[in-house]
């Protein structure tokens, strides 16, 4: 499956590149020499973030949040060598996998 | 801005049918209508299993955990009239507003 | 150090009691048996409650999503075969460790 | 309810009193005078923290990061205006309001 969204391809061979990068000017490889820890701690950072944001009803704060959430997990799937295509193949299974959600797309 | 990945524009377009389905027979409609509270406490706890599973080393669950983050941030976004292509916008405007992001991308 | 607040006492008296109670019967059995992955994933989803409450300036939920999260730690740290003593002693060492507190605490 | 436990009596009376502190010499002051997002985000950091000591196996981090959870669920506690007495009188019904845990309680 090849990723046809040409944001997300770029950012990704923009996030791969970075494992070349100099951690001293990279943001991303500063993260990637920090470890699998300093990621997640990112994305735990993120996701309050983003509840908070959606908490004050604050369209903007959200999208924003929701971009670097979304930002930090491709981070952390590069950092461990997987693809974003293998979360799509994830999603795309499951629309077929529910039952329930069967049922409620006859219905739409 | 057009989303280009088939998955994720199939996946928003069933998410935005979703509004119209029955809570008793859909697990989205039945987020919608226990309202936004609900699905922020869905992105935590994935937040977690994300964390979770990548300290565990394992990349099925990793990739799992990952689905369902995204899944639930966009079931957040619909159910907030938001559009994925915001969320991608920020995203693209971010490669060229970070110094220390454009000095590494010039060393790449 | 002894722990002199007889409510935490008690509680902890009780989660280490549950160490030997039948998972079937009980909630906190039941947590130890399915490890530390399920008291992290609850402590994730307790403190997402916290925020949540906090947000909804809902005082009485707040104070019972803040007992939901300490009671969760406290399973924590008697699954981990740690005292409550410990997390105390820390807390007590912060006091006097950060000249930023301490040359507040003279002006107060 | 009085709180016996001398370190964390002594804990809220310094946080208490941090209210008439300078922001720029207390980081506890800070934290109020940047409000609840502010110390919600810093709830949310610890528990991200937390969760990834636990699954590090490190017993001197886990007490280092409950210590800080606890901490700023205080601070938060004390912005709001609640009284730790409260979370231990919730706390405390709770015992006895599970029949799963008497049933347990009753076993042990």
């Amino acid at each position: 499956m090849a990723l046809d969204e040409p944001v997300l391809a770029e950012l990704i061979r923009v996030l791969k590149a970075r494992k070349a990068a100099d951690p001293r000017t990279s943001y991303v490889a500063s993260l990637y020499v920090r470890g699998v820890d300093a990621i997640l701690k990112k994305i735990g950072e993120e996701a309050t973030e983003l509840v908070i944001a959606a908490k004050n009803g604050d369209a903007r704060q959200l999208l924003h949040e929701t971009a670097d959430l979304w930002f930090h997990t491709l981070v952390l799937l590069t950092h461990q060598e997987l693809e974003l295509e293998q979360v799509l193949a994830e999603l795309k299974a499951r629309f077929g996998r529910s039952g329930l959600e069967e049922k409620a797309a006859r219905q739409t």
